[in-house]
């Protein structure tokens, strides 16, 4: 089941795979092999980033121990998440059911956390914007408060060719981000140093239930040509 | 040449376009089908956001005027971008050819962008945190503070699969962010409504190039498992 580069082999379509890879909150116990995770982590790593710099880091917390630690902070601030979600409401174009359902996979989620046999925590080192004097004053201003905004340009298009790999190797996970919350609370227990950031809290495992597709607004309502108010 | 939706049809799997997806910096003026950007943009809204708010706006600009527009602005801003990355330095794992071949790629970026047939901007409307008074104060002060490293979690993810579908249609693309410097002028030209924000510029058009491979750093230097300091 390997290619001729010694990796694991898959044949799944782009297509298929960005089609039904829908988030996977319910996941099995089961161990995933290494093999499997470092397919997914050099997927993960094929993604562009800022200037090539890879500033990133994955963390694979496996020790249950560490699971169970990490799973009690996100457990804890998920509680205040699920606050604000109803006290914003269901959204216009989910029905009632949709809207139940997503809440209870919320809650299955930090419920359960601790029992994925992994958790992927995608990190960024976020380097002081260090500025050289010829660049004038308000630029560099400008410079520095954009970088908090676009810093994921770096580590999200790396979650989501993990998402994707995981999806054809046959693995469940879920892009969260609600522990960043407790973020200082998360890096002591990784251990991790002042310059790294948190990103993502990815729980892996075989999944429960089937993979299929998302539910989305149309595409015209979406997508705009030239100027803002021309449909596309 | 199209599916049983009426889709482009593609049969390219999923590692080999993740493998070959380099950046793109060279593109050929010839106009991109509709059918084409329909498809990338489709891909693109398959991927995961927070709480499926589908708080994203694709700004697909054909244009001439428009694209000379935000050509203009982005030559500008990059040649600060360019004394910020030449001040830095070549990165270690960086050779003088390697690190040459990027600048002049930059270069030629900003001095094209106006030339690529389709200028994509992918925004995001970003709502007001608004919090319940049930959710203690500094709660809410650690998520208004979290809230702009991870709001890329919403848009970077359609981002990526955007990247992977032109790979797979043939299509040549690259993630820059640098026009966020001038984010209020980006935001004019495309009389976007202040709740917007941009989040990429992604000249698309038929590479004058070959797609290819990345070089990366080796997985064992940028994974480790349980806390930090143990190797994966």
């Amino acid at each position: 089941m390997t290619d001729q580069y010694g990796k694991l082999k898959n044949d799944m379509t782009l297509f298929e795979v960005m089609y039904t890879a829908r988030a996977m909150r319910w996941l099995k116990p089961d161990p995933v092999p290494d093999a499997m995770i470092e397919r997914i982590l050099e997927a993960g790593i094929q993604a562009p980033n800022a200037g090539n710099r890879q500033n990133w880091l994955f963390m694979v917390v496996r020790d249950a121990g560490q699971r169970s630690r990490l799973g009690e902070i996100y457990r804890r601030v998920s509680l205040w998440v699920l606050q604000r979600y109803q006290h914003a409401g269901r959204p216009a174009d989910q029905s009632a059911e949709e809207y139940q359902r997503m809440m209870q996979g919320g809650m299955h989620l930090y419920e359960h956390m601790r029992d994925a046999p992994v958790l992927l925590i995608p990190c960024l080192r976020i380097t002081a914007c260090e500025l050289p004097d010829e660049i004038p004053v308000e630029i560099q201003k400008a410079m520095r408060d954009a970088a908090p905004w676009t810093a994921g340009a770096s580590i999200y298009p790396a979650v989501q060719n993990i998402i994707l790999a995981c999806r054809a190797l046959g693995l469940g996970t879920v892009l969260t981000t609600n522990h960043t919350i407790a973020e200082q609370e998360i890096k002591q227990v990784l251990n991790l140093p002042p310059e790294y950031r948190t990103f993502a809290l990815m729980p892996i495992g075989f999944p429960e239930r089937n993979f299929g597709p998302v539910k989305r607004r149309a595409l015209s309502e979406v997508a705009m040509l030239d100027r803002y108010g021309t449909s596309f």
